[in-house]
């Protein structure tokens, strides 16, 4: 019997293919309906930081919003919200339970600015705070590591995007996604055997840019709550701003480097952290890129970069679920985490 | 003959005393001549890009502004620049040359809106770019890790946040700031000592909330750049929503914990992880912060906490000397940096 967590991990092709039939015309609804705005507010914490992160380019991108990433603090432990005049206020959670993410909704409903509840729990607080709710349909996740959930939150943010540029061809190729999630991770079977070399790595360094940083994000913190493993995650540019000097022989590190405009930079790096002796496993549907790895993680199929974090995520998921049974530990209940978490 | 690094440490509470007898009444000035704006953007990396962190509390909190980072790879990458109405856009830069965060000064130049540069090179295509440029008057840096630039960064938005309050007492608080600042850099002898026992320590993580977000980003930055440790920093809050699970017997943790609004949640975190068996380095004024610690980091004197970044960072600067020195490592030139990063 498989952990729920691989579980989850297995069933995301056909969940995002639901909750685009779900959401996807309710959010182009929602689209329409929306009184004019300037720039987007985004509250999250954890995984929906993540997906809020995604959505800091794609809705730029596809957009032309600018997004600013909340600061919750403010709000509960400072009592200085800021003046939201021009915002649309976004809250992002699985439960819809945090404290400190509701509190930023309601302040922007008591600003009149208009509101979205981005949850899995149309019952939650968070969802009570907004203007529009929109769910995620993926039923309960019983592992703690939230995976199918944030697959879904990118697929949602991706849908706002689709819509707001006005572009059949990108709807068309967002509903194509699915497939290409199913083929990679049909790909990943070797990895049960691959993630043994890694049992002892106490550290690592993730890296992506632009679309993908959401991925090294995400990564990492899947690592450190199923392995314990002390994972970084930078953009490459970040990371050439001082972190590349903790490079030295053996380091590993991690790319995410699937083909697209960020790919030429990327792979610089790789070069960059290769000529100073680290080990690479790098996740692309790019040859050039996968030959420089030791551990190739392939993706099926190259996909429009705006929504590749959606499938180099996946291989990034089963290399966490691997090395947590190698390492002997519970992919479903790490230690000290609770699935739902309140933070003021 | 005292190193670059440390010179330019002791350097700081002068050259920040200097940094508003030059800049406070002309970004006093600033603040009355600029045109109506909802919301700020501000472009910077690296350690910049920590005093943008600071700055998304101080100017929401003391002046209402929210703040939202620029994506500058949306400019360079993917030319998708986002539409800036109702944006104030800031670039904050040392050397004021890097391509990508000029990019987003020049955009919404061309998109009408007001530009502000912060640079200590008031020559450079940053400054060239923008309506407005704030100097940061230092002098130049010869190490490579920047510590008073920093500092003179923090003061510059500290000084807007004071000119937006159009409160007395804010300017009077920042005015005596200095002071402080010398007191606690005297206090910090004992750690040339003290670092010796985390001269084999490979990792760590640095903790805080709120405003001194800033100073846990700028300290981990410092320990990578000078050390090569693989020093990881969040939000108490973030922390709690995964990463919590890596802290296992002996994990070394050090908190920013000044006193002030954030204080119970940091104290609160301290407790937990120490429940876990973590040892506690504690940057603090507050006997009961520091007493759970086995490493106590004091502070001079309690500052208003919307300050505190400005002198909660000078004992991790010092930290960070006295491990690289104890490690045999040059303070000046750490492996594989430059000073000036030009990044896409």
């Amino acid at each position: 019997m498989a952990t729920w967590l691989e579980q989850e991990i297995r069933s995301q092709p056909d969940l995002i293919g639901a909750v685009l039939d779900h959401e996807l015309t309710h959010i182009g609804q929602i689209v329409r309906d929306l009184p004019s705005f300037q720039y987007v507010m985004v509250a999250a914490r954890g995984s929906s930081d993540h997906a809020a992160i995604y959505a800091k380019y794609a809705w730029p991108a596809l957009g032309g919003y600018p997004i600013a990433l909340a600061a919750p603090s403010l709000h509960t432990l400072y009592h200085a919200p800021p003046r939201m005049a021009g915002a649309l206020v976004v809250g992002i959670s699985q439960s819809g339970q945090s404290p400190d993410i509701v509190a930023v909704l309601e302040e922007g409903r008591r600003q009149g600015r208009p509101t979205i509840a981005i949850t899995n729990d149309p019952a939650s607080p968070l969802a009570a705070a907004a203007d529009h709710v929109v769910g995620l349909h993926v039923g309960r996740e019983q592992s703690v590591a939230a995976t199918k959930t944030y697959t879904a939150q990118l697929a949602v943010m991706a849908a706002f995007a689709a819509q707001w540029s006005s572009t059949p061809a990108r709807l068309e190729e967002l509903r194509r996604l699915p497939e290409t999630m199913a083929a990679t991770l049909r790909g990943t079977d070797a990895l049960a055997q691959r993630a043994e070399r890694y049992r002892y790595m106490d550290g690592c360094v993730i890296i992506g840019r632009g679309y993908n940083l959401s991925t090294a994000l995400e990564l990492s913190l899947k690592l450190k709550e199923l392995t314990y493993i002390m994972a970084t995650a930078y953009s490459s540019a970040d990371f050439r701003h001082g972190p590349i000097a903790t490079i030295d022989q053996g380091a590993p590190v991690l790319l995410i480097a699937p083909s697209g405009d960020a790919f030429a930079d990327v792979l610089d790096l790789a070069h960059d952290v290769r000529s100073r002796g680290a080990e690479l496993l790098v996740i692309s549907d790019a040859p050039a890129a996968l030959a420089l790895a030791t551990t190739p993680l392939p993706l099926a199929a190259a996909v429009p970069e705006w929504l590749s974090p959606l499938i180099t995520i996946l291989p990034g998921q089963m290399l966490a679920l691997r090395l947590t049974l190698a390492k002997g530990l519970d992919p479903d209940v790490p230690r000290g985490l609770h699935k739902v978490t309140k933070t003021f």
